[in-house]
């Protein structure tokens, strides 16, 4: 960021006093711009078994598949936020069940959230932001095509914990991604 | 906010194409500023069966008791941020155990998530934003003078996990302060 929220004067990274942290400080009127980790949250959803995802209609990743999430807006709880994003990308309606994981992605100063869920009827279309939303069975899924790792995580932990006959809370941290 | 981050010209609330929020748009270079609930991260500490609290030095809410926890920071894990909060408010180094409650605040945008955690030695000390940093019993526990919600709520619920025997994590949904 180059200029002031408040006032619109010029930025320059300072360590503001009392703090240890690099700030954006407004050489005009002294405010303190501070930013802070975003919250992504969404849903994995089943049906008969199968899981629900969306083939992605925009950038980042266009053409591959992920679970329905976005971005935490203001006001809202995450399981709400998480509910939204399910129908704004996958028009479903499904009943959450639990908070399933908390991915720490530090690379990009994000936390995923995503949700078990479960769908009512299998309804489901794509969304503005989606090409396709379908249902997969374990062995149909296309990991090759998964979008972002912490959603290819969620889906393992998914079907591990499937395996085992229960389901738990997954806290998981990812490393950066490998360069090359 | 009232100016540009990118060119310092002036925004207005508006919808963008595509969108379904009104957003702090830049009138000259269509800049868009998303805001986003910001995520607070702490521990409960405990110690041969007490836990651990500190005295606020700092508003709001100066003077009361609260678990150590702030706003996390860029480039941090969730655990990584409640662990700095920890050592800058209370100088105390504890080992995390588990993520304990993840509080949706939606009235000010804000998740809490409080771990439990273990103090490897009674060494602590009140930070700079600190008063003051005790160890309570349950009956010690200054109930009228908790600092926020979420901790109270955070304590409770660890409080009742314990009768119990049982430790789970908690997600909880805060509703707006009552008014008056």
């Amino acid at each position: 960021m180059h200029f002031c929220t408040r006032c619109g004067g010029p930025v320059s990274l300072r360590v503001p006093a009392g703090d240890s942290n690099l700030r954006h400080v407004c050489d005009v009127c002294g405010n303190i711009h501070y930013l802070n980790p975003k919250v992504v949250v969404g849903t994995l959803s089943e049906w008969e078994g199968k899981v629900m995802l969306c083939r992605r209609g925009i950038e980042p990743r266009y053409g591959l598949w992920t679970l329905p999430a976005g971005f935490m807006e203001m006001g809202e709880t995450t399981a709400q936020g998480a509910l939204r994003e399910t129908y704004e990308e996958a028009c479903a309606r499904p009943e959450l069940i639990d908070l399933f994981t908390l991915i720490n992605v530090t690379h990009i100063s994000q936390i995923h959230m995503l949700y078990r869920a479960r769908l009512l009827t299998p309804d489901f279309a794509a969304g503005e932001e989606s090409l396709e939303v379908r249902l997969f069975d374990e062995a149909e899924i296309p990991w090759e095509q998964i979008a972002f790792r912490s959603m290819a995580a969620t889906l393992r932990c998914y079907f591990e914990d499937r395996a085992r006959g229960q389901f738990q809370f997954h806290p998981i941290d990812l490393p950066p991604p490998e360069a090359g």
